[in-house]
């Protein structure tokens, strides 16, 4: 029988990021491709302890759960919040799985077809899929090193009077790139002059390179908090990459009636999320110390960047360029401009090694010759050898441009 | 700022259900309103066990996992499925976050505004929300204790070319009631031969008071893949009942391609389910005996069912008419007409007992003067007081109706 799909289901990309994950599945193959931590780093006995005291406690952690998550962690989760200067509490906040679940609640209580939404160029590909899959009209604010260009933002805003712009301001997926103050202070004060909302993705915000929280400038939430009044961004954070994915926990703070809207459609969409897992999380953060733990991985995710951007740095690499990014988890490479990294994945892969093309982390007009590369989840011993296979794929490539 | 959401905020509506167990939540309020199971008897220590061993096994659990779910427990599943009559593989099913995503997700590839779908009533009020939010055409066919009726499903298929018929064909939430195999014979060739894709939806379905499974009928699912060729019936059931809720594992199965299709949705809306809780699933199935558990508190369910049955047959209630469930966790009491069930809960919750409405599983036409009472939740010693305080507000609604 011929079914008949919603429309929808012809704006619903896979997302090339976990097609690349399939084919690298199992093979001998040095990905630096994923978005993902690395294992060795996560805390594991301190996890499984956390959800041992859990399941040892009390039955009701099996039973159903409120759908805003377990109250408990919303309160240490806001407490951190406040701590990074962003005063919310817990009311205003629901729990999700995962960052990706907020990104995607947002958008279905914002979006109807046809809505204008503001990105950067480029930017989180899952994003990009589910504003695709609302069949949102996604427009591009230009940027440079700094964060998005305020002329251009209002132009943008002027011409399309979107509903909503979305950003990674911090350690961007997929460049690394992190926009100074005055521009971040420069976008909320256009945004809220407009009446657009704000998404504030920060998976990475934490992530940070430099041991003192001063080098950063503040996130958008928290300078917007600061102005006073209706706020106008509403952030998602999440522990994937803080403490572990497994965990599927991420939140999203913004107004409380946005919030509540939130909760409504969230308890459409699967009721709530697992509370085991929240509640797991709620009993780590009581023993655990997860500033340290964060600082701890920091400076290790620090050392292999630096690794990888020292073996891009030699010889070899002098007509790529790339910033050495401030934390996070992704380092953007770009190449000679006749370079298309989609066609040269073939060659790496074979080659043994694994990256995202750029063009895919852009809505329209991509850039051809630049990769996303992962420097969290290879042991740092193979970073070297990454590298140099992606040296080999690289000369290959190029003797295939050659006339014959 | 005024914040300008999408349409279909505007068809959001909260569950009544939930709303209800806020108000009970803390009183000291015998509540036959939830649709929750009994939490004494969660086979809680082998479930910490279960998770223990996952979590001391390897760190992956923790890691990203597939958007499909973890492939062993999809297999674990399916040879479930097969022994019920339903040969499905792996690959033609996705796991969940709950049954409730499972129904989300579907509507989601299948409905554009307008669309029409079938529903009976009264159904299961969280699919009306989800139907609603994706503003859906709600259509219902009318039913007798058997089932649908065929002629009028006929009709409703030739006048409005549905995109998707959504039915609980077995302990129905709310009624309890459970379709006879020659209507659910009629209701798969009659949608066959439309081309119209059933959702069964099956979260209840292992809960049977008799033992024998030869005293029920085949599932939609089952006599439809009987039939060979394409199927038309997508399946969706959970752990929530059998297990834990707090597992938050449910999976859907359907055609390969639907399936992938759901597979690329659910990717955007939060990438894949927790992980950690599928892992332990898949450890607790490998040790616990699952098939003796859902003996086990089927026997205890029937017994609590029976206990409420007696209560409800006595002198004073037989103005009230209810047919005993087959199995699953509700009993549908249908009151004189003049009883609105919406008024009467008020002042039952004042005399401490709660219960669901029953207009609120209806998209139309709603009957006010039935009510939902779940029988697994309450301890089996409470149940008499429970319809003791029933009686007590139904009294007092009387009287408040005499002419002063």
């Amino acid at each position: 029988m011929k079914i008949n799909y919603a429309e929808m289901t012809n704006h619903l990309g896979s997302s090339a990021v976990r097609d690349i994950l399939k084919i690298t599945q199992g093979k001998d193959i040095i990905s630096l491709a994923g978005g993902l931590p690395a294992e060795e780093l996560f805390p594991a006995e301190a996890i499984r302890e956390a959800y041992s005291r859990v399941l040892t406690s009390s039955p009701t952690a099996l039973q159903y759960g409120l759908t805003e998550g377990y109250l408990p962690l919303r309160e240490q989760i806001a407490a951190r919040l406040g701590q990074q200067g962003m005063p919310v509490s817990a009311h205003e906040m629901i729990l999700t799985t995962g960052s990706q679940q907020a990104i995607d609640l947002l958008c279905r209580i914002m979006l109807d077809p046809g809505d204008t939404v503001l990105v950067e160029a480029p930017t989180y590909l899952a994003a990009l899929q589910v504003l695709g899959s609302y069949r949102a009209d996604i427009q591009v604010v230009m940027s440079d090193h700094a964060g998005m260009l305020p002329e251009h933002l209002e132009e943008q805003l002027r011409t399309h009077r979107p509903k909503l712009l979305y950003a990674v301001p911090t350690f961007n997926n997929p460049t690394g790139a992190t926009w100074s103050r005055e521009r971040r202070e420069q976008v909320v004060a256009l945004c809220r002059r407009y009446g657009v909302l704000i998404l504030e993705d920060n998976p990475y915000g934490e992530i940070a390179f430099d041991e003192s929280p001063q080098a950063y400038p503040p996130t958008l939430a928290a300078i917007d908090r600061g102005l006073g009044g209706d706020p106008c961004v509403v952030y998602t954070g999440t522990f994937s990459k803080i403490a572990a994915p497994g965990l599927r926990t991420g939140w999203i703070a913004g107004p409380a009636e946005l919030v509540q809207i939130l909760a409504k459609a969230k308890q459409a969409a699967d009721l709530h999320s697992s509370t085991i897992d929240q509640r797991a999380l709620h009993e780590l953060l009581l023993v655990f110390d997860l500033e340290a733990h964060i600082r701890r991985i920091s400076r290790e995710y620090k050392s292999r960047m630096r690794l990888l951007s020292a073996e891009l740095s030699s010889q070899r690499w002098q007509e790529a360029s790339f910033l050495e990014p401030r934390g996070g988890m992704f380092l953007w490479l770009s190449l000679p401009a006749h370079i298309h990294t989609a066609d040269l994945l073939p060659l790496a892969v074979e080659e043994g090694v694994a990256f995202v093309p750029g063009e895919v982390f852009y809505s329209e007009q991509p850039l051809r010759n630049a990769m996303r590369l992962n420097f969290t989840h290879t042991r740092p011993e193979l970073l070297p050898l990454a590298v140099k296979r992606l040296e080999t794929a690289l000369s290959r490539y190029e003797q295939r441009l050659l006339p014959l």
